[in-house]
């Protein structure tokens, strides 16, 4: 496949045609920001990371979930090669356990356990701060069909389903995630963009140490080695 | 009936104990407030017009969208009976066209007419500047059941589908409003606080002249005569 001209670059990634139509590349940086772009900074060895842990997490699910992604081959340690999305403008979060904007909007503790996970969706709008929005004003703004809404959290639950009982097994929380969405060319939904310690809250299960971009936000320390050892439980 | 001590003093309203547990005595008050309690004043008879609309349109939507209510007995222009309920800890707000926190929050021109009504809750709780909220959220936070959910969802629909023709036919566009529900002491859900120009946002057919609190909110101008024209459409 050949790289072609540049189409975007976002805050973590850079996304480039191809010659083959219906394909992308997406090539991982090491940059970080967070409070929408108000903090930035740099995480070495991070663009690796979460090209390699978004690509695995990926394949498990569309072979083990039965979830389709937007997964085709990885190309090297930062590059990807990925099916052609027009992204949902809709960012899918879902919550096993209080934290973040949730603790901080809702006046809860850090650390409450939900009896059921929740769900929610972020306009996604920099110039509006990506507003928490439900589902009929989604629908009114006319963000996504009601049909695609519906596929959208019920891949979302699925990949929580999935990706619990993975990281349990390795000794890992999975407190929080946000997945976004993309249509292909034939309208089909897939799971697009990553999966990694930039989007997902990990928390170490025994000492409950946050192994996530928290470490960056909250101006933690051990960024780097956060995001190598929960790359380390993959392995 | 017998007026008890006082048991509660709102922004708009002082609720008093009776001799009868199952009730309340309600009274309204001029005491206007905006953007959570930022802004403070006076609309002069506002108290009279509110008891007296809301308790006309809760008998109406009682009897005629079999809607149940808190309502009971209208002992004068200020004053009048309800049931005791506990207040259900969410702001049920229905929208068919945009305006307010919509359209700030979203980025969309106030007037423009969605396909279908929108509904929203906010978490009723002053600390936390009442924020938006799903029905994941209040199921998290128990703040009410799922049962719950789908019959204030129920309700508030009905009564905007009621209210719509309602105020259609006597010139004046429902543009949105906020509900509030409760449970009596069997559980049974029921619309409570009030339906008035506090709580609803109604533009002139014709003129598009706001007749409602954002002339208040707003610093229009014209705000006393407002409620008057308001309420003299419903006679």
């Amino acid at each position: 496949m050949e790289k072609r001209e540049q189409l975007y670059e976002g805050k973590a990634k850079k996304v480039f045609l191809t010659d083959d139509p219906e394909c992308y590349i997406v090539s991982y940086k090491d940059d970080a920001t967070a409070f929408n772009g108000l903090k930035k900074g740099t995480i070495v060895g991070k663009g690796v990371i979460n090209n390699k842990m978004s690509n695995l997490l990926m394949q498990k699910l569309e072979k083990e979930a039965n979830i389709p992604t937007h997964f085709v081959e990885e190309l090297s340690d930062r590059e990807t090669v990925v099916k052609k999305v027009s992204i949902v403008p809709l960012e899918v979060i879902i919550r096993n356990i209080a934290a973040g904007s949730f603790s901080k909007n809702y006046g809860v503790e850090e650390g409450v356990v939900f009896e059921q996970p929740t769900i929610e969706f972020s306009y996604k709008n920099d110039d509006l701060g990506d507003p928490l929005i439900n589902d009929y004003h989604a629908l009114a703004l006319k963000l996504a069909t009601e049909e695609e809404i519906e596929t959208i959290k019920k891949y979302a639950f699925a990949v929580n389903d999935y990706m619990k009982a993975y990281w349990k097994e390795r000794g890992v929380i999975l407190v929080d995630f946000k997945l976004e969405f993309g249509r292909l060319s034939d309208g089909t939904i897939v799971l697009a963009d990553e999966i990694s310690p930039d989007t997902c809250r990990f928390w170490d299960a025994e000492t409950k140490e946050k192994l996530d971009k928290d470490r960056f936000r909250r101006d933690l320390g051990g960024v780097e080695d956060a995001y190598a050892e929960i790359m380390g439980r993959l392995s």
